[in-house]
């Protein structure tokens, strides 16, 4: 049994109140020594697509440890609450999906657990804050050397909810993604791997041929966006190693009118 | 006496600055083993009773600490700072109300100290900066030892400064209740306790009548607003044990025009 | 060779997505003991100016740490990535002038090393993304033990990139300044000291009349703005100990039009 001192937190509680507090505080009374990194609070009220993405981009920079994600539209309903195990670390939040890219990127779910041991939780627990409640103390008591298998019942991993992969597709000398985020800067993240555009001929120092809303336009294909002129649109491998487009000193998520879930093609251009 | 290792904080002092940063060092100096629970540092500008609120709300769940909270219009007036002791922790902050109605969710003040040690505060102490020169300090210096009565001079519990808590009474078959506050979700808290309602025979499952802008609108009164269809106005118990409403999926403050503070009358309606 | 426990860190990665927290997990990987201090996370984007003013008039509250400062524009071109030793701790990040106010602030620079030796970075490291790859990887090794010499090779302190000091000047019977800093509250810092302002006769309790934008304006100079009447202009000696005008719940950088740089004049008025 792998033992953590680690913890982590997303969720869209927002830091206008008091909700991420309480739940430090619950981890806090349970697991003193824990050490708690905030992955972000701000996700969009009730996007679990968004969250799922921050949460699958940030945990592979993490240590070891009990990963808490709380995006719950579904808070209170039938939805369950889950604690999976991967290959490196557990993941613990509502069973709608927030978790499954991060499942994805920390290898692969090796054990699902449904939380159900309520002597693990907060009580009384408020059907509509189960972060403070249930996520948040289930994951401090792991840290404290509980063991998973403690904490519920044991579930099919094969029917936990999973999101859609982002697409993308090979076509004839184009590659199709979709927009997977976009970051504080506007910058685009698509889904499309770096080494798919290395395999159509996109190499540094080349342009890329971008079709998106109608649109065909033309980016520079550079190692980082550092090096462009102000208002020029680029195209580079952003840090989760996917292919990217920015406007200089702008915004490509307003330029171009790409919000998540756009589709884009991009192809090689001529060399610059 | 008891000893502490937690600090908590709450301010308005915001996040763009290096304000909130300045405090965490100032303290990480006196106590470097302290972990420190930031609540939140967003309360509107000089806004005490919001600050209040969300601090009442937040302590509950915390370890045993020492709080510290600075939203403090009268920096540098003749307004005290004050350290009080409560059944469950030490609440630190400008006597303006700030800390009111935390001392009575941790079991009312059993003793209050007037901060006037100086060789506990930071030096030169800016006049408009206690929260690092004073009220920090202080709360680091008692989780290294110093004792209470050391910060100061005591004073009489009975003079601190409160706020008048927030009112509600019962009247023919229905109870009014004020607006305690609007999370980031825009719900709605009324300072009508779940227990209030019930004595109503509102029960979940049924309808709850709401009169408040000259208006009466008819709510379901669920265990949680995650089973509401998008749009539908819901009252639910919250995290806090308050009768709140919501708009499934919208915001409850705007869409009733229900800024803290606005008077809310709540009665039992007929079963859903 | 001092040691460090306390890490700080200051950038304009935005709280809304996962890189922030991405930098904190690579160094409790590498130093897992080590205490993290955000100082903000909000500079505008780029904005190298604002984030050397906020780093500035932070680190002197801060136990001796290693700083990370991360606004770099300028990131994956030929800037250099250096650590800097000063007075009291080392600050690190990327030679562009973001450091150079704080370096002066912590008593100047001993030693400068450019950041080459690879084996302490986080690989692969994305040529957008150096503060999770290059600089907080290499604080955590400084606070683990590791030598600063070992971070790469020694430069010329001369060398770095320094912004030009915020002006001020004495003229005749007047102090010319220009504004430092606009905090979240619209407080306007003018990069005059007070020890100038009293050299000029303007002493608590007396007038100042301020010259800018062409007009000319006279504000009270008091020990704290908790005193002012609503809506009134006032002078004051902020906590880094610069003279600083507000408007009494107020915004005085929107009422004077005084954003960072522009020039602003005072001198002593009458008596209040």
């Amino acid at each position: 049994m792998t033992s953590f001192s680690c913890l982590t937190f997303l969720s869209d509680f927002g830091l206008e109140d008091g909700f991420v507090a309480a739940c430090h505080g619950v981890a806090a009374r349970i697991a003193p020594a824990a050490r708690v990194i905030d992955i972000t609070h701000l996700v969009p009220r009730g996007d679990v697509r968004r969250g799922a993405a921050v949460l699958a981009q940030t945990v592979p920079a993490m240590p070891p440890a009990v990963h808490v994600a709380v995006v719950d539209p579904g808070v209170g309903t039938a939805r369950r609450a889950v604690a999976v195990q991967t290959g490196s670390g557990i993941l613990i939040g509502p069973d709608n999906g927030l978790l499954s890219w991060a499942i994805t990127a920390l290898g692969g779910a090796s054990r699902a657990i449904a939380l159900s041991n309520a002597s693990l939780w907060n009580h009384p627990v408020s059907p509509t804050f189960h972060g403070r409640d249930i996520f948040m103390p289930v994951a401090a008591h792991l840290l404290t050397g509980t063991a998973l298998a403690d904490a519920g019942i044991e579930i099919e991993v094969a029917g936990l909810v999973m999101l859609a992969p982002p697409t993308n597709r090979m076509l004839d000398g184009e590659a199709e993604g979709e927009v997977l985020s976009v970051d504080r800067f506007g910058n685009v993240q698509l889904s499309i791997p770096a080494p798919a555009a290395a395999g159509l001929g996109i190499v540094f120092g080349s342009s890329v041929l971008i079709r998106c809303n109608r649109r065909e336009l033309t980016a520079s294909y550079l190692e980082t966006f550092g090096s462009a002129a102000p208002g020029e649109l680029v195209a580079f491998t952003d840090s989760a190693g996917l292919i990217s487009l920015a406007v200089s000193n702008g915004n490509a998520a307003e330029t171009l009118s790409l919000p998540p879930g756009a589709r884009v093609r991009i192809a090689a251009g001529l060399p610059l």
